[in-house]
C-alpha cells in the first residue's frame, strides 16, 4: 500500500515529540540578508536531501536510528517584519527548552541564532557559545539597523558574556570588528587552532554551537548568500566538530545554506552531513 | 508553538483518506526514460511548490479547500526492475478503487500510466483514455523492450479497446505510429481541435485523462526529459481540460515533469496550475 | 584613452539632472516577497544588460537619443526594515517631483509602487493607476502583515479612489482579493482586453502605470520569483504599452525582475525592451 | 559487439560524401560576437541532441532515412583570425559546390554566412537569400569592423543584388540600418506576413536560406547570444519554412545557436527540428 | 577541405582496433541509480571535453600519442532492463579480451562494473580489484534489488576472493557493510593510506582498477549522482593512481560522472584527465 | 536624496585619476579563446561583485579606503580584430605609464597581458614577470596564429629576457613547452614551491605579476574558460602573493575569469579578493 504522510525526514525514524530528547525545526528566515537572499530555502532542501545520506556515521560509529529525535517543521514567518520572527522564534524555543529538550534550529540566515540564543542564555546562566563563521557579525549596526545578519554576534555579547563568545574561522570583517573582537571575546582567525584550547577552557560549561556554513571554503559549499575564498575544508570543520564530543552540548544551529547558488546539490548534501554528526554529537 | 509535521501540500487543506472522495498519489520511476532521466522527481516537485499557487481558481470558481481529497506520498520503487514497479502501482491503484476514490497520479514517466490505467480498466469496463502528449507512444517495443515510455499507449491498447483511445497535441513518432494510429485510435495531430467532437461522442462513460506534460511547448515546460518545439501553449492546455467538465472523469495521471531541466521553476509552477485544475475538475 | 566612469546605461545618451525630463531610479528591495527572494538585483541587472539592446525603437519610430533622461541609481535600503524603505522613497520620488521631473522606478518587489504611487498621489489629486500584473495584490494583509507585495495595491486603493485602479492580465489571488476587485477597481482577467476602453474613459488624467513582470507568461519572463502560467506574451504586453501613447503617462515602474531566476538573460532583455518603450512613450 | 564510431548524427541513416546530394558541415566561429559568444558550440551541441529527435517529420510525411546526405563535421577555424576563416569556409564551400551538391552550413555566428554565400553567388547569377533574423544585419560597420556579425547582410548585399535580399522578421536595429533596408532589401518587420507574396516573386531563381535563430522569441530559444524579445514562436517559423517547399532551394545555414545559455536543451531541441525540417524541404 | 567524420577523441591519435593494445568503450546505463540518474551521460560527456585537454602529462612525461588505442563508443543499452544491459557488456568484454586486448570501461553507474570484472575474473583467476570509491557498495540488496549500484561490490565478492578487494577512500554506508568490509575485504577508510601497503602485497597479480568519480570530495567533482561531502582531492587521487606503475594493470573503469550536476564542466575535466593518466599507465 | 552615478567600486573609495596612484583597468576581450568564451565578461563581474566583498584585509591589516587608486573602466575592444585590440591597450598602458602610475589590467583572456608587458618592458628595461597559471602558454604559434592565450609566455619572451620569466603552478602544455619551459624560462610546476627562491634572486628590480586564475583549482575557480584539475588553493595562492610583499611590483593583472561557468558566484568573489590583496600589495 502507498504510503501515508511520512515525517519529514529519514522514515521511521523519528520519534514523536514526547519521546524526543533532540528537537530539530526550521527557521526560513532571510530577511536582513544584504547580499544574495535564499537562506530561507535552506530548511526545505536540508529535509528534501538527507534521505539521501546514510543515517549511519563512520566517523563516530553512531546510527541516527538509535536515537530519539523529532524534527517540528518550521517556524511561522512574516516576511517584512523582522523583530516579530525573532520574537516568534524565542517564544518557540522557550517552550521546547521548558520541556527538557535539545535543540538543533535550522536557518536561515544568521539573525535567527539570536533569539535561539537568548531563550537558552534565559536558560543556562553561563552558556557558552561556540562561532564557526567566515565573518565577524560584530557590527553594532548595519547598514542603519541593529537587528541584522552582519551584528548577530554583536548582539550576543550583550546577552552572554563577551568572554563567553568563542570564534573560529574568521577571515572577514572590518577593522573595528577584528578590534572589537581581539579586545571581546575569543577570536581565532582563518582556521580552527585555537579549539582545543577552547574545549579544555569550556570543560563542562552549556555549550551552544552556531555553524554558519560560510566558515566552509566556497570550494566545499558555494550555496550560501556571501561566499568568502579562503576558508576550511569540510573534513577540517568535521575534525573540529568530533573534537567537540568532549562537550556539554545543549543546542546548536546550523544557518545560512541557500541552496538555489549550488546547482550540484553539494551545498545542501555537506549542510546534511553536518546536521547528522551534530545530531550524533548530542545524542 | 512550532507547527507540527504537515502533510504534503497546502497545510489544513487535506482531509485523511477516510473522508478524501480524490486520491493523490507519486510513482516517482523513470526507469526506461531513453533520454534525459529526471522524471523521478516531478512529485517531489509538485509537492514541494504547490504552497506557492493560490487554492483558489478563478477559471473555475472553485477552491481546493471547499474538497475532500488527500495525498498518499509516494509508491515504493524498485529501481533496476521495471515489471516490479508496475505490479506495484497497480495493487495499489486497484485497492483505491476498491473504496471508491478517484485517484490522481504524478509521474514520473510516462510508462507509469500502464499499471494505473490497467487497474481502472479492470473496473471499468468502457473506460476511454484521454492521451494529451507530444509522442504517439505507440511503438510495439523500443530498443528491444515492450515496457517503455515510447510503447505505452501501444500495451494501453491491449488492455481497452484501441477505439477508446483519443490522442491530442502529437507531433512526434515514427511513420509506423502514426499509421497506426490513423488506423487503430482517434489522432488529433498538433493541437486540441478534435476535442470538443471527442467530448460530445464520450458522453458519459468513465473517462481517464493523461497527461504528457511534454503536450506543451518547450517555451512553457522545458522541465521534461524530450522537448519538442511546437507544442501548444499553457492557455490552450487550459482551455482543453477546463472543457472537459462535462465529462465523468474518474482518473487521471500528470507524467514527465523533470525539475532540474527547468531552473527557472516554471515548469513546475504549470504541472501544479494543472494538478488544481484537474483536481478541481474531478471534484 | 580608456574611458572614465560610464554612466550606468548607453554611454553618452545620457543628460544631467538638471537638463532630464525623466529621472530614472532603482529601489533594490525584496524585503517582504514571500516565494522566491532576488528582484533586489533587477536595477543592476537592468543596467548592466540595457547596453546590448538598441537605443532605437522600430515600434515607435523613436530613438532614446533624441531625448534628455538620467539615471540616478538606486534609492539606500535598509534591509530588515520595511517601514523605512518606503519612507526614503517616498521623500526621494517627492523631492523629484517637486523639480517638475517625470519618473520611472525600477524594482525591486512591488511593495516599491506604494510610496511610488503616494507621493505621485500627493502631487496628482485625480491620479489614475494603470495596474499589470498576473495578481490581484489586493489581500487586506498576508501572513500578518499590511505592508506586503500582496497587498500592496489594497494599499494604493486606500491613497487613490479604488475606482482610479485598472488591473489587467490578472490571473491569481484568493476568492476575496478577486470579489474585492470586481466590487471597487476596474479588473480586467487574464489579458489586457479591456485596456481600449480604459483609455477612453481616462482621457487626460495624470497617469501612472506599474508593470509588474510576472504579467508575462513565464515563458517569455520565468526570471521572477511568483511565476503564474498562463499570461500574456510579449507581443501582447507590447501592444498594450504602445496603446498607452493618448494618454499623460506621468509616473511608471517596472517590477519584479528577479534575474537569477532565468539563467539565459531572456527576462533581463525583455525589463529592458520594455523599459525602452516606456520610456519612449513618456518623451 | 560494441558499435564501431559512428557517424555524427542518426547511425545508418547517413551516405558517404560520394553519394549525397545534400551535405551538411558546422562551423564553430563566434570571433566577432560583440555580446554573449558561444555559438561556436552550436554545431556539435546540434550534433549530439539530433539522435533524441525522430528522423519522421509528421509535417511533410517524409523521413530523413528516404534521401542520401552526410556531415562533414566541422571546418577548420582559427580563433582570432577572422579573415581566415571566412577564406577558409568559402574554399571549402566552393570545393563541394563544384561537386553538385547542395548545402547547409551549421553556425557558429551568423558572419559564416557571408563567405558560404560568397561561393553560392559566384555559382548562382540569381541567387536570391532569404534572410530570417530579428535583426537588420545590415550596419556599414561594426566597432570599427567591416567583417561582424552585425554587418554581414550588408555585405551580401555587395556580392548580389541588394534587390535579392528578402528580410523576415526583423525587430531591432538602428535607425540608419532600417532605412537602409527601406530602400534596398525586401524588409519584413517582425513576422512573416510577406513571405508567400516573396516566394511568389522568386519563382524558379536559386534560393540560399539563411536562418538566423534569433528570429525566434527567446521563450523559444533563449540558447543564443543577442535574444531580442518580441520574436515568432515555432509553429510560425515552422509554417514559413514549409511554405518554401515551390523554392528551388540550393543551400541554407543555421546560425547562433548558442547552447550554453539554455540549460534546458530546448533551443538545441528547437535548431534540430529546424534541420530536419530544412533538409527534408532539400530532398 | 572539411574534415571527413573524425573519431570520438582526439584526431589522428586513435589507432585502429587490430593494432590498438587498450580499447576503451562505453556503458551509458544508469538504471539503478537510486539518487540523482544522468550517469548515462558520462561517456559522451568525456568524449566530448577531452579534446580539450593536452595528451601529454607532465606527472607521467608520456603522450597518449606515443601508444596504440582505440575507442568503440558505447554498448548497446535497454533502458528498464537491466540484466539484460549487463549481458551485453559481458559478452563485449569477454571478445575484447579473448583479443589479448586491455579495457577501459566508461560508466554509466557503478553496476556496470560487475559484468567487466566477471569477464576479467573468467580470464584471470587471481584478479585482484583496485576500489576507489566513496561508498562501501557492498549491501547484499537494496530496494529488494540484487542487481544495484549500492550492491555492486558484493556481487564483485561473489566472482573474485572478497580477500582480492581493496577499498580505498570510503566514507559512506551502513553498519552492516562496514562490519562487511573489515571481516571480508580490505577496507581503508577515508582516504588512500592503506595503497602503499597494497600495492606491495600484491606485486605482479592481475589487476582491475575501479574508479567511481565520487571518492573525490565534492568540491573537486559534484558532477555525480550522490556527492559525498568528506572526500579526498584531486592530487590525491592522482597521487594514489600514480603510484600503481608498479602493477600489472590489465582492465580499469572510471564510472559515476553525471555531468548535467556540474554545469561548469569541471567534473568532466577531471574525470578526463583521470582517463588519460590511467590509459597512460596501462601503456 | 538617490545617490548620483557612483564609480565602479566601493563607493567613495575611489580617488580621481590624478590623484591615484594605481589605475585599475579592463580589457574585456577573449577573441583567441579557442575552449570556452567569456572571460569578456570578467571585469565586468569583478566590478558588481566587489562590494560585497569588505575593504579590509585581514591578512595585510590594510584597508582598501587608505590608499589612492581609480578604476578606469574598460579598453574599447574590436571583437574579431585581434591585433587592433593589442595596439589599443598598448597606447592605453602607456600612457598611462608616462603619468607615473602603478597599473592592474583585468581581463578578459591572457593575451591581453602581452600589450600591458610590452609597454612595461618598454619602461623597465629589467622587467621580471611572475606568472601565475595552470599552463605554459609557451607555444610558438597555435591553430595557425602567433597572437593567441597558448602563446602569450612565449611572446613575452620576445619582448624581455625568457631569464626574467618566472613561472609558477604550472601543470598542462605540450612536451615542447615544457622543453623550452625548462630551457629557457623559469618554471615551478604544479605549485609554488620555488617562489621564495625567486623572491630573493629577484630582489628589487620592478615585477610585474600575471595571475592566470586558472592556477586556482576548479574546485576553487571553475568560472574559466579551461578549467584544469589538479591546481592549488586559495590559500596557497593568496600565501604565495602575500609573499611578494618584499617586492617592487610595479604592474598586475588578473585574467581569464569567464563568470557565466560559475553560477554561483565564487569564482568572481576569489578574482575581487585576488584583487584587493595586489592592490593592498601595490600600495
Amino acid at each position: 500500500m502507498i504510503k501515508t504522510n511520512k515525517p519529514n525526514l529519514h522514515e521511521g525514524i523519528y520519534s514523536g515529540y514526547e519521546k524526543s530528547s533532540i528537537v530539530i525545526f526550521g527557521v526560513p528566515f532571510d530577511g536582513t540578508v544584504s547580499n544574495k537572499p535564499g537562506a530561507r530555502f535552506g530548511p526545505r532542501a536540508i529535509r528534501q536531501e538527507i534521505d539521501s545520506i546514510e543515517t549511519y556515521s563512520p566517523y563516530q560509529s553512531k546510527d541516527m536510528q538509535q536515537f530519539k529525535f523529532c524534527d517540528l517543521d518550521d517556524c511561522a514567518v512574516s516576511f517584512g517584519n523582522t523583530q516579530r520572527v525573532l520574537d516568534t522564534v524565542k517564544a518557540d524555543v522557550s517552550s521546547i527548552l521548558k520541556d527538557g529538550k535539545k535543540i538543533i534550529a535550522l536557518g536561515g540566515e544568521h539573525l535567527i541564532s539570536l533569539p535561539v540564543i537568548e531563550a537558552f542564555a534565559a536558560k543556562y546562566a553561563d552558556l557558552q557559545v561556540l562561532h564557526f563563521d567566515a565573518h565577524t557579525d560584530l557590527r553594532h549596526e548595519y547598514l542603519g539597523e541593529k537587528l541584522s545578519h552582519a551584528t548577530v554576534m554583536r548582539r550576543v555579547c550583550e546577552k552572554i558574556k563577551s568572554d563567553n563568545l568563542w570564534q573560529f574561522g574568521i577571515r572577514s570583517g572590518t577593522k573595528e570588528e577584528f578590534e572589537f573582537a581581539e579586545q571581546n571575546t575569543h577570536i581565532c582567525k582563518y582556521d580552527l587552532k585555537g579549539l582545543g584550547q577552547a574545549i579544555d577552557s569550556i570543560g563542562k560549561k552549556p555549550v551552544y554551537v552556531s555553524v554558519d556554513l560560510d566558515i566552509l571554503d566556497p570550494s566545499v559549499l558555494c550555496g550560501t548568500g556571501t561566499p568568502e575564498p579562503g576558508g576550511i575544508d569540510f573534513k577540517q570543520l568535521l575534525d573540529g566538530l568530533l573534537g567537540l564530543n568532549k562537550l556539554n552540548i545543549v543546542g546548536a544551529d546550523i544557518v545560512e545554506l541557500a541552496p538555489h547558488y549550488d546547482q550540484s546539490g553539494a551545498s545542501t548534501a555537506a549542510a546534511c552531513k553536518i546536521l547528522r554528526e551534530i545530531l550524533l554529537l548530542m545524542s
